[in-house]
Parts: C-alpha cells; sequence; structure tokens
C-alpha cells in the first residue's frame, strides 16, 4: 500500500470521499493511473477474505494500491486523520438516495448537510483549499421549466436528498466567498456503469440489464415515460479529473445532454443482450421528476469536457464488461445487484 | 388567559412560533385583535415580577390575552403539545443573526433547520396544513445582480443564516408539494419597530435613534454606503395576516421596495431627534451585501399589499412611541437598548 508517507514529494495528495463505491471506485483508478497519490475515506475496507463477494473482491483489488482511512462523514469520526496532508479533496459521499432520502430528512441532514460543514471547516482550518463535490443534476431543478435544463434554472427540489444538494451547494459557495476554498460542483446526471449497486431510478441499467439476462419480470414505477440523463461513469469521471485542476471556483451540469425515457433504455438493454424483458407498470412516485436532461454547454466551453460515450455505445461497453467478468469467473456485479 | 379550551367554536386558532420576538409581539396584538386565538410559543413567558424591564413588562401585559406554551424549537421540547388543536402555524423563529451565523454553521443547521423539519413533520402527522413562514429578503439573494431583486433571482446567500432559511423555503415547497401543506413564504427585509433588540444591521434604526439620543457615537460597518430595504413592522404584520388567509402556497418578497443607505438612514434619525450624532466607521465586514432592496410586485399583486408607511413616516412614528412611552415612565426600548 502506498501512504502520503512514502509518496513522491511532485506528486498530489488527493483524498476520495466515499472512495469505495460506484464512481469512486472508478476515480480511484482513474487518479492512480494519472500519477496521483490516493487516500480513501470510507465507512469499511472491502473485504477481501474468503467470503467477499466477487464485487467486493474486485474492489478491494483495485484499492490495493491506495490508501484507506475507515470512518464516518457523519459523525466526523475518522475526518480529520484522513485529511492529514492533503491537497484536494473529492467529495463523493451521500448517505441517502433521492427516492429513500423524504423517509426521514432529519437523518438526511445530519448525516449528509452537517457532516459536510465538519468537512468544510476542518479544511478551511487545515488550510485545503480544493474541494470538488458530486452534486445532483437529477434533483436540484426539481421539474424543470425548460430542457435541455442550465445550471442558472431555479432550485426547487422535491425530495430532501436535492434539498440537502442545494444547502450543500450554497456552504461551499459560502465558503468560496469568505475562506478562499475554490470548490467545484458537478450536478451529474444519471450515471452507469459497472459496480454501481443501487435499485431504483438511479441504478437502473444495471437492474435492466440483470433482469433481462436472468428472464426476471422487470417492475418500472409509472408507464415508463419518465425522462432521464443517462452518462456513462468514464464521463464523469473525464469530468471529475478536470474540475480538480481548476483554479476558480464553478458550478458545472455534468450529463449526455440528451433524455431517454426509461422504456426507451429498456429497449437498449434488450437490443444489446439479444433478449425481451417481460414488464410490470407500477404507480407512479410522486417525488419523481417527469422529464429531465442537462444543458452542458457551460461544461464544454469552461471545462473543455464532453461526453464521449451515446447511451448506445455505453450500454454495449457495460454489457461487454460484465460479460468480460462473467467469463472470467467472476459475476461480480450481476451476482452483487441479485442479493439486494 | 384565553386558551383554546374556552374559545368561541368559529374562532381560528393560531400558533405563533416565536410570539415573544420583536415581529412575534407586533403580530400577536393583530391576531387577537383581528378575534383568532392565539397561541405563543417561546423559550420563556416574559417576567411580571417587580424585576421585570419595562420592555419585559410590556411584552407580558401584551401576552396576557393569549395562552403561552414554553419550549424549544431546536429540541422539539414542548412543540407537540403548542401545536395540539391548532388550525396555522406562524413560524417566526430564528436563533441565529445573519451577523453571527457563521460563527457555528452547525450550530445554525441543528437548531433552526432540524427544529424547523421536526415541525413539519408532526403538523404533517397531526394534519395541521397550513403554515406561514418569515424568511429573510436581505440574504436568501446574496449579492443581487438586479435591483430591485425579484423572487425568482437565483438564490445565493453568503451567511449561514440564508443558507439555512433557503434550505427551509425548500422543505417547505416539498411538503407542500407532496402532503398538501399551504405554506407561504414571506423574505422580509429589514423591519424596524418597538421591541426591536437586536444590536447590528438588522436592528440599526432602533441602535441609531438610543445612540442619537443619549449623545453616543455611532459606529458604522464599511462606509454607510451599504444599501438595505427597511420597513415598518405594522407593514410586515398586515403581510402577515394576509398571508395567513392564503389557501394556495406561495413565495412573497416583503419589503418597501426601496432602498436607503446607512448614511441615508442616520441622517433621517437625526432630523427626526433634532440632534447631530458623531460616527465612527468600522471595517467592512465581507459577509455584508453591498446594495440589495426588494422587488414587491408579486406581493402588490397576488397579496393586494403594500407598505403604507415611508421610511421617513416610519422613523416618526417609531420615535413618537418611544417618548410615548418614555414620558409615560417605561423607558422600555432604550433602556433595553442600552443594556445589550
Amino acid at each position: 500500500m502506498t501512504t502520503f508517507t512514502t509518496m513522491a514529494p511532485d506528486a498530489r495528495r488527493v483524498l476520495v470521499l466515499g472512495g469505495t463505491g460506484f464512481l469512486g471506485t472508478h476515480l480511484v483508478d482513474a487518479l492512480v493511473r494519472a500519477g496521483s497519490h490516493v487516500r480513501v475515506f470510507a465507512r469499511s475496507v472491502p473485504r477481501r477474505d474468503g467470503e467477499a463477494s466477487p464485487d467486493e473482491a474486485d474492489v478491494s483489488q483495485r484499492l490495493c494500491n491506495v490508501e484507506v482511512v475507515t470512518g464516518d462523514l457523519g459523525s466526523g469520526e475518522g475526518l480529520a486523520a484522513a485529511l492529514d496532508s492533503v491537497d484536494i479533496v473529492y467529495h463523493l459521499i451521500s448517505s441517502t438516495l433521492p427516492s429513500t432520502s423524504n423517509a426521514d430528512p432529519i437523518a438526511d441532514v445530519q448525516s449528509n448537510l452537517v457532516g459536510t460543514l465538519r468537512l468544510l471547516q476542518l479544511m478551511r482550518d487545515a488550510k485545503i483549499n480544493r474541494i470538488v463535490y458530486v452534486s445532483s443534476g437529477g434533483t436540484v431543478y426539481g421539474n424543470p421549466a425548460m430542457l435541455p435544463v442550465p445550471e442558472t434554472h431555479s432550485l426547487k427540489p422535491l425530495c430532501s436528498y436535492g434539498v440537502v444538494k442545494v444547502a450543500v451547494e450554497n456552504y461551499l459557495n459560502m465558503f468560496a466567498e469568505l475562506y478562499g476554498i475554490t470548490a467545484n460542483v458537478l450536478r451529474v446526471s444519471n450515471p452507469y456503469g459497472t459496480h454501481q449497486h443501487h435499485i431504483g431510478v438511479q441504478g437502473v441499467i444495471p437492474t435492466f440489464f440483470r433482469k433481462v439476462a436472468d428472464g426476471v419480470p422487470i417492475e418500472i414505477w409509472g408507464d415508463g415515460s419518465v425522462v432521464r440523463d443517462y452518462i456513462h461513469v468514464s464521463d464523469v469521471v473525464s469530468a471529475l479529473l478536470i474540475a480538480g485542476t481548476r483554479l476558480q471556483s464553478g458550478v458545472f451540469n455534468i450529463g449526455s445532454g440528451t433524455g431517454h425515457s426509461v422504456n426507451e433504455v429498456l429497449d437498449i438493454v434488450q437490443q444489446t443482450i439479444g433478449r425481451a424483458a417481460s414488464v410490470r407498470y407500477l404507480p407512479q412516485r410522486n417525488f419523481d421528476v417527469e422529464r429531465i436532461f442537462l444543458d452542458i454547454a457551460r461544461a464544454r466551453a469552461e471545462l473543455r469536457w464532453q461526453p464521449e460515450l451515446s447511451l448506445d455505445t455505453g450500454c454495449g461497453l457495460y454489457w461487454q464488461e460484465i460479460c468480460t467478468r462473467l467469463s472470467g469467473g467472476g459475476a461480480a456485479d450481476l451476482d452483487n445487484g441479485r442479493t439486494q
């Protein structure tokens, strides 16, 4: 394991909060490849013993070149140690999901908002002045009045997850203005890719692939007309890397810039696998935004970034990665999805 | 004391959170005059004994016709009892000030945001579906990109007080959308009037009156060019009463619609009293917004409300009330201001 104390003196020291999660695992890979020294802050170290699931084993393997500090953002446990000697912080942690955050908004605030405020105060006191924060392109705007929705659109979130993201964004802006912290906020739409665990709108693509492959009926909330902006995790990671090099603060939509209905996604999944799905439609959930996709002109212009993979291509790549792993003996993501 | 159990069956039962504070005292007076049955929720009952200050005695006198429930919004203590059999809630509590909230934003969130979330959950569970919330016209917009600033302006608060107000507004909107609560948000600018205790930008008018009257030097942060939108408390109360009758949700700027610099306010105070002030200018505070005054077109159109008192007239009225009380033997507001 590489630690900050043994590293080359000119390398960037990067802390990734949530580095064992979906986006985090991919980001850590990319940062290590780019020559950064990476420390991961997470609730637990993925198991490496004989009981580890294929997915845990894979994440564990990816993390063997980085330092892992365990702790909890909500309580602040371990956070000060994780921040020691860090140049830049990537904050990818959320303890809630859009679909479940309304069940206990107080816990959402306690864990994610108070936890992030504690992080910002520790960063200010330790003079760590760069942070990249993953916000939520799908929830902060609420039901958008225009499509694609630009960053300047009013923020009217309809779930606690989104309200907390907006509050964190506002505190980041305040800390940037008052204390000279460089804060870059990426309002990421709906990322998909390997290591994605969540079932629900956020994880609809892996879920569909698993169920269609298994011949299991698919359940869709509403009539499948809900439109989202799906983006492959590799495109999100390229935006995260660029954001980490910026010397000024900013807020950027990170999405594909186009919308696809849930039914369209299912069509692509069926075509990719070459198998038909059976579908059951459930009642609409009233905290779901109807149609949203992001205007990414600002990120194109100021980050000189653009998504490289269409939804077709990205789904093909995803399925190829899963099949490669399956044929290699590890049914990682599929096994993992099945147990949740 | 009138309680809900002894009241006329057709009267509205109104709970005022923060009913012993500056705006609250005036609102309670107006609600009682309008025939509502009023319950006040506050940290403590103003003293009535021989040790009570003239200001405390005055507030105590005003509250003798209403029921007072003591408790704490931050901890939730006493809140459920206060909500019993209520038709509508006025939420006027803030445990922080714009000028001091940045010293401990976590405490700000814990007390005001978590406390309000607990209130909303209790209201939802008890099927109390109407709330009027006093937000902050002076802080939620940050430094406005246009003047006067309309409700549709982006929300970029530069102090924790404002970040929390925005988060509360977003939760109110969410509870309105999801749970059928009618929430009216009044973004009040800088109210002034009797019973105003705070020293600082919010309480600049009473502070100036006291110091000019006493011949004490006045301290001004910056060069006195900072522009605010001052509104007499009676105009705020009239908007609060109208908002309490609405059957749909809304967000409204409540201000005079015009801006005055701190130096202009001081001129008016000197002219009103007929005495010159001595002034000391202090360094600018970097969390102060430079110039702000509110676009009140929406409130004029949808609430059919407008402010009745100009700053000149309002300051004259304020000074008249203070002098009347002074000549009546109680140096209420002036004595109170002097001890803070």
